[in-house]
């Protein structure tokens, strides 16, 4: 960003820094933020000023459209620090464009390319001290936008509220993760907003994976609404399938998030000549792959936890347990990709951005 | 209530009304609010004292669960002031229930009958001149839930505040409402959170309903996601077929919000020995009906506009035009419900609570 534009934010620094009384060892996930956040608000159809200043509270008015009728986005993005302590970001244009895509689908306005990335680059800097070092550390970014105008009348919002807040954060270990196959409950449908980073689409979520915890799995595997014959997602992971050596993953549509993760691993997987394929995944052949043993791994891949291998699935009261892999492809992947990351390895496909 | 659980509301008057300053002849719908609000705090499972207080902005912080996944939820109602001057409320053990349903599908807690019948009634008590007397004019009651827990993991939030606002209202006229059958976007799917009253639900139909405005459409008739043939609601209303003289209207369901209007005007229709079918209402019906003559009217139900007669529809880029009635079915159920509300006819269900 050119200087002119860099000289358009507003900045006002915190005065002392909370990080001494961190314990970045014991990091919940997104439960700690750093001492600044950007801001930037829209009214009468255009973005003002973006403003970091140090993080604190919003005062809204209780008729604000968020809290009546769900209008707000978000993105989840991770900063990484490599050796010579230079920060980076992992493809943050992808973040921004879908970003805006989900901004399109929920009739709110589309934030300009310098608030969104120059913002994560000013906002990060200033809280660089934030980004540890070591692979599994990171700093987790929260862009999100929120519809702030008053008014309990079902239409869009006038108003909006752009804002990046950060969060220092660990590996994202979740131990043995087992999963439910849906038969009853649907995360999106034709024409709804799955493929939109929508607040709406998680909330919607919980009940159904709180009945799943019950029952012992960990995360929900969304199936199409209308057949639930297809194997969609995992409530914050898009989700693959080893067969044999051959990865399956379901196409995108509107009714699955179109992950940064998935299709870096598409690109990754194909660039090891691993065949991959990209198509409807059904639950029927995945039971029956499990059976024949061909079934060797499932794996979820998000920016928070990068891959996360599952262990066994749950169809129709019955149990499936995937077999242990010496040298699991889900490992190596993940390996590959966190290199790429952190730095430690050649960025053949020019992901990584410094800030 | 008893005194014993009145005493349990914490109550802070405001020192001065605004109400001088309020325009009750130009009141643009849902906009002013009254002067006292309620809220109510649930932490560490349970919920804390009520509180009655001046109309204020709230605190929040920027990770607020409401914010990022939408965990939010939320009922619509009124009061009338009848010729006495007393206040009345209508069915609110039907918003009550609704509330509660809606809590459990977006695993929020139930909020507690002295917390919301209760502390509408005191709250409207409070504001009582805000409730202007003349049929039309009426109090619009907002309660509402949103989870203020703190952390951007997806995941249901520990805390939550429950609250109502109060808008004074004036007869809701839209004008002519032609409608726009969905023959691609959906607002609910089988296993969804169609059925509760979620902020979710809102969000998602703004996108779709922009595209039907410019097209010269007020609002969508949303149809099934699956198969797209069958008449579902509208986005803030029920919806009611008059064929010859038999109404129909859909079943309530997943995808349906169970709206008390329409419960109340099957209730009403019933007792005038009109005949009202309860079953899916197809597309092609309609259409058929309304080439042949017998479609009659089509209106909407929903607290808001009470009733609203639909002028016409489009679908598969025909327009199709209703007739116009001497004597409509929706004016004078209307006007039998609406006399009901505001005490002008007895009331025979006992559907109307004072305060
Ligand atoms: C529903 C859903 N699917 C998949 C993903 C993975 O997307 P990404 O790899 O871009 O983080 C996410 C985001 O975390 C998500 O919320
Ligand atoms: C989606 C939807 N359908 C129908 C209705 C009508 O319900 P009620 O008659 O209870 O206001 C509403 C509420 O306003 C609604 O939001």
């Amino acid at each position: 960003m050119s200087e002119n534009q860099t000289q358009s934010f507003i900045i006002n620094r915190a005065a002392t820094s909370k990080i001494e009384n961190i314990d970045f060892e014991n990091l919940p996930f997104g439960s700690v933020f750093t001492d600044h956040m950007l801001y930037c608000d829209y009214k009468s159809g255009e973005w003002g000023t973006p403003v970091i200043k140090p993080y604190e509270p919003l005062t809204m008015d209780p008729s604000s459209r968020v809290f009546h009728y769900g209008q707000a986005i978000f993105e989840g993005m991770k900063a990484y620090k490599d050796e010579n302590d230079d920060v980076w970001l992992f493809r943050p244009d992808q973040n921004l464009t879908r970003f805006n895509k989900s901004a399109v689908r929920l009739a709110m306005p589309e934030i300009p390319e310098e608030v969104f990335i120059e913002g994560l680059k000013q906002l990060i800097n200033i809280d660089k001290a934030w980004v540890k070092k070591g692979k599994g550390n990171s700093l987790y970014l929260r862009p999100f936008m929120i519809a702030t105008g008053h008014g309990v009348i079902a239409a869009p919002s006038g108003q909006y509220r752009f804002m990046i807040i950060l969060s220092p954060s660990k590996a994202y270990y979740q131990g043995d993760v087992k999963v439910l196959i849906a038969e009853h409950y649907s995360r999106a449908a034709n024409g709804g907003i799955g493929a939109a980073k929508a607040a709406a689409n998680y909330s919607a979520q919980f009940y159904p994976t709180l009945l799943a915890n019950k029952q012992g799995y960990q995360q929900v595997i969304w199936t199409d609404d209308a057949t639930h014959t297809k194997l969609e997602e995992a409530g914050t992971m898009n989700i693959f399938f080893r067969i044999n050596d051959t990865l399956y993953t379901a196409p995108t549509s509107e009714r699955i998030l179109d992950g940064v993760t998935r299709k870096s691993i598409i690109d990754l997987a194909k660039r090891e000549n691993i065949t991959v394929e990209v198509r409807p995944v059904l639950v029927d052949e995945i039971i029956e792959a499990s059976k024949n043993g061909s079934l060797k791994e499932i794996f979820g891949a998000g920016t928070a936890a990068v891959i996360n291998p599952i262990t066994g699935f749950s169809y129709q009261d019955t149990y499936y347990e995937l077999p242990r892999q010496d040298n699991p492809m889900a490992l190596d992947l993940k390996n590959k990709l966190t290199d790429i990351q952190y730095k430690l390895a050649e960025d053949t496909f020019g992901w990584t951005i410094k800030i």
